[in-house]
């Protein structure tokens, strides 16, 4: 057991958190102690774990110094709270809030840019990007060596899980309330979201792009290395519960040439290709997965340097707890 | 009574058909007689007008020498069989199937390009574009003058009632058999459509595209008269049952001015434009109106040069049946 790595796991009640766990049984990550962490609210519940159910504790006095790794994936006000001073207590830190800036925790996709990680010194803080971009990471990098692209466009259809539990809870609620013909209050999001989109997703910033759609084009960016590539993004909230779906449409300087792009997708890891005139979906394909599903690689109708794509990823596995442990094992490779 | 006009709805059982019906009497569209027809199968179903039931009669046999105006609503078959022949019999025929050519039936939004029906002759045919088509065209043709458009990319998200009354039953069939915890068998659709997103709606071709999306690229380039503008389409099913959600960007070859995109869309007919922090959606704002809602105008992250917009239309009422009836009243203005 020389080779093992104490561990915490912020946000372990949680979507994120309760994929962090099982991903790390799965995988037989090399965990010594395991703390699970949340808020003082969920503090005492309990978490299976290798045939054994863990207690849930409270992030409030935890000491860092403890662990050789933590996983931040409690919002981003906990990681700007706690993961400094983990850090600073001998900790690596991967985060999956989002709540760092990229030059304070650079965006890595284990299939992307590890090359990142050895450019760091322990202990590490870098993040895993937000679900999508990790997605689009996934099946972008690939092609990267066959077009010369100048634009992507891309509308990404989040599920009610991109917000959380609670997203899950009232996508269930509203449907169960119409069903019945029963009157409807949203709560949790502010409009219906059962058989409705919600062409915005959380906080807006005064250029009128959602915090979710500026951080989509960043993340990627940074994981791409392509730091001015234009990028135009929408995201909307659709009422399926897990799974991102993302409509993409790539701009190239030059005619694409598609069995290329097929072959390149077929030979890359944690991609699984279609045909084009087939479509993955979350519910049929993706959820459950350690995989990017892509169909639909078609030039546009009267041009050929324009390559569309039909992406799907289980938006809390791929497109988070998988990449973010995938990670850790790059993490405890290079360990000194 | 001598301005009124006989005229012959094909499709009166079905979700267009009713609710062409219904605007005709709304907007008291001088009808004289009345015939609603269908396959045998609805044939005696009663259909309420001005506070009489009509009966649905066969299609077969029906001769279109007794009406001065046909709407064809009952899918390309009906269409390709019986429009010219009722063109023949004297009868203007207004399609919304798109089962016949751009050059046989061109496509009109009442708003945009009226005009085309002055260069025409009666008996007319011309077609109403594919609904997201009309709202697409409703508003980015007030946009024209003010952006030298390059390429448009755009993700529809079609509801359920795209596919007609069976599409509608499928989706409610499916919610329920999912929340009640019943195995799930697909019928009118190939896959679970309930809780997830279909990223190819009917028919594709050998070349990867969908003949909705072919069509909706076609039409647009028609109604906007810009024939070769580039447009990138994908269409996706999702799990709405009534109204377009339609995520587009637009590239220009100059800097946008989001002052005068928003002035001129309040000033556009048909158009009801909210600010760049909001969005409207189908649940809250379309169904049941005659105004395509616009929210969410706004440049790229850091490119001036492109405009993203959020629009949302009822695909029954505004983006087919108020259409159609809009052209009618056109064509009744203009007659001889
Ligand atoms: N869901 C996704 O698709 C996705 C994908 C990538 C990244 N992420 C990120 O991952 C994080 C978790 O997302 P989720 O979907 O798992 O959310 P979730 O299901 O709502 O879970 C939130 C977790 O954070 C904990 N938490 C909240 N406030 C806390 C506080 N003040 N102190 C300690 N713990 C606190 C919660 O603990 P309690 O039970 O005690 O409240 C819970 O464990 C978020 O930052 C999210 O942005 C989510
Ligand atoms: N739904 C939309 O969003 C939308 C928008 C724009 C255009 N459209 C077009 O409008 C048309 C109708 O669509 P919908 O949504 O109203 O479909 P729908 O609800 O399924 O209704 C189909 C109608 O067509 C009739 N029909 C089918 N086969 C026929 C036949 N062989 N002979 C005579 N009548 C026949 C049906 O009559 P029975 O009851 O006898 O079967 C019914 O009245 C389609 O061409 C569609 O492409 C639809």
């Amino acid at each position: 057991m020389s080779q093992s790595i104490d561990i915490a796991v912020v946000g372990a009640s949680g979507a994120v958190g309760g994929a962090l766990v099982e991903l790390l049984e799965e995988r037989q990550f090399p965990v010594g102690k395991l703390h699970l962490l949340a808020s003082e609210a969920s503090a005492g519940q309990s978490v299976p774990f290798k045939g054994r159910n863990l207690r849930v504790g409270s992030i409030a006095g935890f000491d860092f110094a403890q662990v050789g790794l933590a996983f931040f994936a409690a919002g981003e006000a906990v990681t700007r709270q706690y993961a400094s001073a983990a850090q600073a207590a001998g900790c690596s830190v991967i985060d999956l809030s989002g709540g760092l800036p990229l030059d304070q925790a650079p965006r890595v996709v284990a299939e992307v840019n590890p090359q990142v990680l050895k450019t760091m010194q322990p202990p590490y803080l870098f993040a895993s990007p937000t679900s999508a971009a990790t997605a689009l990471a996934v099946v972008l990098a690939p092609l990267r060596p066959l077009l010369d692209w100048q634009r992507l466009s891309i509308t990404a259809c989040l599920p009610v899980s991109s917000q959380g539990r609670e997203g899950v809870a009232e996508l269930a609620r509203q449907t169960a309330e119409l069903l019945n013909a029963r009157p409807l209050e949203p709560r949790f999001f502010d409009r219906q979201v059962a058989f409705n989109l919600l062409g915005l997703v959380g906080a807006v910033g005064t250029d009128g792009h959602a915090q979710v759609e500026r951080r989509l084009i960043e993340d990627l960016r940074q994981v791409l290395d392509a730091p001015v590539l234009k990028v135009a993004a929408t995201c909307v909230l659709v009422p399926v519960f897990f799974g991102d779906s993302l409509s993409v449409s790539v701009q190239a300087a030059k005619p694409i040439d598609l069995h290329a792009v097929q072959a390149a997708l077929e030979g890359a890891a944690s991609v699984e290709v279609l045909e084009k005139d087939e479509y993955p979906t979350v519910i049929t394909d993706a959820i459950g997965q350690d995989l990017v599903f892509v169909g639909r690689a078609r030039n546009g109708v009267d041009d050929p340097t324009e390559l569309n794509l039909w992406i799907v990823s289980d938006n809390v596995r791929k497109g988070a707890a998988h990449n973010a442990v995938q990670l850790a094992e790059l993490l405890i490779k290079h360990r000194p």
